[in-house]
């Protein structure tokens, strides 16, 4: 991508979206109903089915080649000391991620996944957002465009994920500022801060908010003040997903914040996003049904890395495994439905 | 086991049941504080990886050899119109199974685990329940015993379901008489059923409830009177995996009445079961809070034959595979909390 990105050119990939397959969804929603088994009777599992399907445009669904993706940023806000491990974590992190040693490496293997890691300048962190803007519009737009190199030919699903230490006061902030309500609401332990240093984050959160209150009507430029480079990136890699005709499952509180900017700027942008899990940070829960996202399981997980979001493929992987390896009623001479 | 198998003998066995290796589980918690995630993370994954050495008593946990058992029985009380498939498909279905047709064969494939199919005198379909006791103690003891015959030697994890038409008849009946309440809060629709059709359902589970009320004191004996020989495998199959220290997990609403029997036998009999999922069987919910399991996940599904549990198996995998695969802060170089 040219190195002027602009929110234009974003907003004007807003309003080209593809539309879902709908051919493809009857497809499979045909075969469904002449496998062995009740209808509806793997309940989720066959949504999940017709969703890969409406959104890769094709009968049967594909799992053949599944990338997570996991942004790193780093963040200006952590001066402020709101998380509970210190700034150069985020590039140990992601040392360990590319020898092999995080949680996202091991579910990866366990479900087949390809793993890519996108470093974002982390020896230069975005700006303090509660003193002014995290990102010009160039830098969260290069961030945005970055983040769509995630979708190349051939992915056919993409599981978007984060690290970045303070990213979840980022993501607070964001959904404070898109959708409201008390600061409180939306800020939570994160990597595990409690007590005093809680309510120090809460504190920076709703200072922030209201510092870039000329920044709520306008989701892109939330996501400019308030957001960070790996946020920004995992906007851009929902949106080129969606150009490119593949289904995407988001993380947890942090990726669900990304895709919240989506949702605002352009109704209906998710549709071929399903979240995960719901996240044991507080504000998830809230978020999901801000963006109307029933999530696929709750674990009290709340790592990031996409690893809820790998774990999901765990669950995609069954779901397509029974829809095209059973055998229909007529193959198995099975008696139907009395 | 011999074949004169009697309830005293199955009492015997619940009377010097293996306790928990907590050495195991705290040398799980143990790792688990020293991988490179903040603590607690990774959510239920570490309690899942924590339960595996506790029961499996061992530390690290092993997943190289699970089993999924799938018990099949047929019920006379299919004759009282109470499924919305006929009875014969039972026999269909194993033959499913063997051919690799049915979801759980699929899913099996998806997360290597061996199957096994225990067909239960499939064409002698236990007395109508409605009329008389299901079987005699000789037979739901043989049951027992031939469930226990799931559990060898090797097996690291045990998924225990089922398949028989009008069995969701029969866990009603048994969830009912040990539990309580109406016949409505426990009969559901099945395989489908609605309308005049669950109506009779119903009416059926609570006749029946009605005419056996001199057993609902022993929890035994209402398997006997309302079981079914699959029912009773299942509860055999999870008492000799107690016994063999090999954790299981219990599928749906007909497994789960299976496993409520032991539970309400002999209070802990559970405590090396976790339920996979609560199923779209509206009287699931409520039995998993009476039997205290808090399920993994909730896909609206309600297939049976394990199909759930098996799922479950492909997150244990991912818990296995970060407990096991992840570095440490120290092997990592990662700072730890500040």
């Amino acid at each position: 991508m040219a190195a002027k990105a602009s929110f234009d050119e974003m907003r004007a990939l807003f309003s080209r979206l593809p539309d879902p397959d709908e051919a493809a969804a009857a497809a499979a929603a045909e075969r469904e109903g002449q496998l062995t088994k009740p209808p509806g009777a793997l309940g989720r599992l066959e949504e999940l089915s017709a969703w890969l399907c409406r959104w890769q445009g094709r009968h049967p669904p594909r799992l053949d080649r599944p990338r997570v993706a996991v942004f790193a940023g780093n963040h200006g806000v952590a001066a402020r000391g709101v998380s509970a491990f210190p700034a150069e974590v985020t590039a140990q992190m992601v040392g360990n991620f590319r020898n092999g040693g995080a949680a996202i490496n091991q579910l990866c293997k366990a479900f087949d996944a390809e793993l890519r890691v996108y470093e974002m300048a982390l020896d230069q962190p975005t700006a303090d957002f509660s003193a002014g803007p995290a990102m010009s519009e160039d830098d969260c737009a290069t961030a945005m465009a970055y983040g769509m190199t995630a979708v190349e030919d051939g992915i056919d699903l993409l599981c978007v994920g984060e690290m970045g230490i303070a990213n979840t006061t980022s993501a607070a902030a964001i959904c404070h500022a898109l959708f409201g309500g008390t600061a409180a609401d939306w800020t939570g332990p994160g990597t595990g801060v409690q007590g005093a240093a809680l309510a120090n984050k809460t504190r920076v959160v709703g200072e922030a908010v209201a510092l870039h209150r000329a920044a709520a009507g306008d989701a892109l430029e939330v996501l400019r003040c308030l957001g960070g480079r790996e946020i920004a990136a995992m906007a851009g890699a929902i949106v080129a997903a969606r150009m490119a005709r593949v289904p995407v499952l988001i993380d947890g509180f942090v990726s669900s914040a990304a895709a919240a900017v989506l949702h605002k700027a352009r109704p209906g942008l998710l549709d071929h996003c399903v979240v995960a899990h719901v996240s044991a940070e507080p504000g998830h829960r809230r978020l999901l049904q801000e963006i109307a996202k029933a999530p696929l399981f709750d674990l009290g997980m709340r790592l990031g890395e996409a690893s809820g979001a790998a774990l999901a493929l765990g669950l995609l992987r069954g779901a397509v495994a029974c829809h095209t390896g059973m055998a229909t009623f007529a193959e198995a001479a099975v008696s139907n439905k009395g």
